[in-house]
């Protein structure tokens, strides 16, 4: 029979261990794509602007081009301007130009007479409204100037990022590599969701839960699937994934029992920097690096354990490897629907849906919150942190919340 | 010279422009994939746990199975079962089996003593907490009943959901097929990226802003490229997208210009249902239907017009096709740091950074709001609705806002 006994890890506190994991994060590498994938992904170049915008004067209006100082006299209609053909068109008193949204501003025009404010008469017009100069022109280089700053490395690509860099110029553009994922699972008991459950099985969900995990994180998930607990094999499952992958996700194993395999395994081929970690769900959450600069994280086992110790420290690693300044979650301030139990000696992460009520932002408890009841997390958009601590937090008393997903009910009144 | 005219369209209310495309948006069919795709997905069917959790009594912790009435007593140490492995094993007063996270209760067994809890003598143990009847087990079913409803036709899959389903041994799934959306951006004056500026050229932003919009709103982006202004191949390239796409995007060409072909197009095709909506920006902003129950958006040519419609009235609808039941982003009350003001007879959405200051949502404006100027739109992460008026809204007047991406700062002050 295996030995078994306490763990020989010191427990240690949840800023600690994040402040571990970041001290050993490497920044991935860069890589050149189309603008047509970068969506999402994170720039790692200053860009600057190579034309000014509007390169030359346009209108922002449909109308008539004309001589502001000509007032309402009656114009001649000499021609029409439209964008995208510089005609290089000239204008003298009393005539004017029939001018399209975008076109080039003709010579010696002043100001657009709207069409709104026209009356045609044959090849005349007369003007309803008395013109100022300036009227419907964007004048060359307003929105932009050629060599502005206008996008800095670091920042998260979304579509204005996007129209902004063909604006000036760039289809294609560079950006820190996606880290590579795998996640394995481990443990005897587990077979796949579509295969027959034996007694004492159970389906593996956190690989699948995992892998969902990292996409939504901008990672690519890679499956190693689900390994039994045989030292051997999960060393070998392991060593492959760490060569395939940036990251190693495993879940299972970490805790003290003598199945428990993932630490001494960690141990033997590379450095673990903590094994316990003062969290609840969660505790046995094991981090480890290997002289490849490759990070492994040993998450826990239970469903609910796996999910919350990736979002609170897995998650903002991943984002933090893909040039992201700011990896972490917002928090918000919430009022509690119900009494929260702490725990004695542990930061707790309670799954919760925030939601505003009445302008305030209210917290509701998914039920029950043990890290085997993965219903806890079903729907919830929260987790709310409950300090370690003998007395209960009050219903109405105000606690953190880290928003996993966006604010459920309407935070403005008149909507 | 072709004749131009104010437009025909009468210009109706947001919500009324919104009204009239949640009428024609159909609900798209539905597929079934594979759970590792399923992240973002929407669900297509009500989902019924096929077995309890955990299917056994087990152990939430790693030690030894006892029988709890035989107090602080030694006990004998009697064999192992570890997870996955249903031995069947069996206690009698005065003997206690070793027991890992996971594994089946054994028959008589009635608390686990927590192995940091137990000291060790050869083959004996004596515990050094007295054990009480639970103590560490999970007892059957508790978490998840069989038949029990677990997740919802409409919901949005995210990790915990993912994992759920795995949970209840479905490894396919059905979701909501993803709209495919063409986008095709019109206009003699624009040119590719990287292509040579000639005079009178403007780069074509508002494709790539408008592809990745589609695919941050779960939609499968198909570039249509750019088309001159010339009616007989705008028919033609608008007739091809409608073959291959779902919804249609066009940008430009639907203002009142000779050279705006779109609204006479779509009339040839099809319905248009509105081509003018009081909103800025976006006033010419054109609605579409067509027999085969295909969409059409003429969306306006500026940068920053296209990417607001797109916010208030495309992101929605192609939410709503993929079954989301909540297509709208939250909206939230904000504060406002600088004076806004309104535009006198339109709805007005303002670039905005929304920020927590001092625990309120206070609203920055992103500078000059004209709808050129596709820099308003960088690092926003919000648009202010401002009602239509003559008077400004004051600095520190409230507003409400869409969010567009989380809130930045913090609204946790221990944080």
């Amino acid at each position: 029979m295996v030995k078994m006994q306490a763990s020989r890890y010191a427990i240690i506190p949840v800023a600690e261990a994040q402040r571990i994991i970041s001290l050993h994060t490497p920044s991935l590498g860069i890589e050149e794509i189309s603008l047509y994938e970068a969506e999402g992904r994170t720039l790692a170049e200053d860009v600057v602007a190579d034309i000014q915008m509007p390169p030359f004067a346009t209108t922002t209006v449909d109308g008539y081009a004309i001589i502001a100082a000509d007032g309402l006299m009656q114009r001649r209609v000499i021609g029409e301007v439209s964008a995208g053909h510089s005609g290089k068109s000239s204008l003298r008193n009393g005539e004017a130009l029939r001018i399209m949204t975008g076109a080039p501003l003709p010579q010696n025009a002043d100001a657009i007479a709207m069409v709104e404010h026209v009356v045609v008469n044959g090849d005349y017009i007369q003007t309803t409204e008395s013109p100022s100069p300036g009227d419907g022109i964007l004048p060359r280089g307003i929105d932009l100037q050629a060599n502005q700053n206008v996008l800095a490395k670091h920042m998260l690509l979304g579509a204005a990022e996007i129209g902004l860099l063909a604006t000036v110029g760039r289809s294609r553009v560079s950006v820190y590599r996606r880290p590579v994922v795998a996640v394995l699972s481990t443990g005897d008991e587990l077979v796949e969701p579509h295969d027959p459950l034996g007694p004492g099985s159970i389906r593996d969900s956190n690989r699948y839960a995992l892998l969902a995990s990292v996409a939504d994180a901008g990672g690519i998930p890679l499956s190693f699937g689900a390994v039994r607990d045989d030292e051997l094999e999960q060393r070998r499952r392991i060593e492959e994934a760490l060569e395939a992958a940036d990251v190693l996700l495993t879940s299972g194993g970490v805790s003290v029992g003598s199945r428990d395999l993932i630490k001494p395994i960690f141990e033997q081929l590379g450095t673990v920097h903590f094994g316990r970690v003062s969290v609840r769900p969660g505790k046995p959450l094991t981090f480890a690096t290997f002289d490849s600069g490759k990070l492994a994280f040993g998450l826990p086992g239970f469903p609910v354990s796996s999910l919350v110790t990736f979002e609170v420290f897995v998650r903002p690693t991943l984002l933090r490897m893909q040039g992201r300044l700011e990896p972490d979650r917002p928090w918000v301030r919430v009022k509690l629907k119900e009494e929260l139990t702490p725990t004695l000696d542990r930061t707790d992460y309670q799954r919760a849906i925030v939601r505003w009520v009445e302008g305030e932002l209210t917290a509701y408890s998914t039920g029950r919150q043990v890290s085997s009841r993965i219903m806890s997390m079903i729907g919830a958009n929260a987790l709310v942190r409950v300090p370690p601590g003998g007395e209960p937090m009050p219903a109405g008393s105000l606690a953190d919340a880290m928003l996993t997903a966006p604010i459920q009910g309407n935070g403005s009144p008149s909507t």
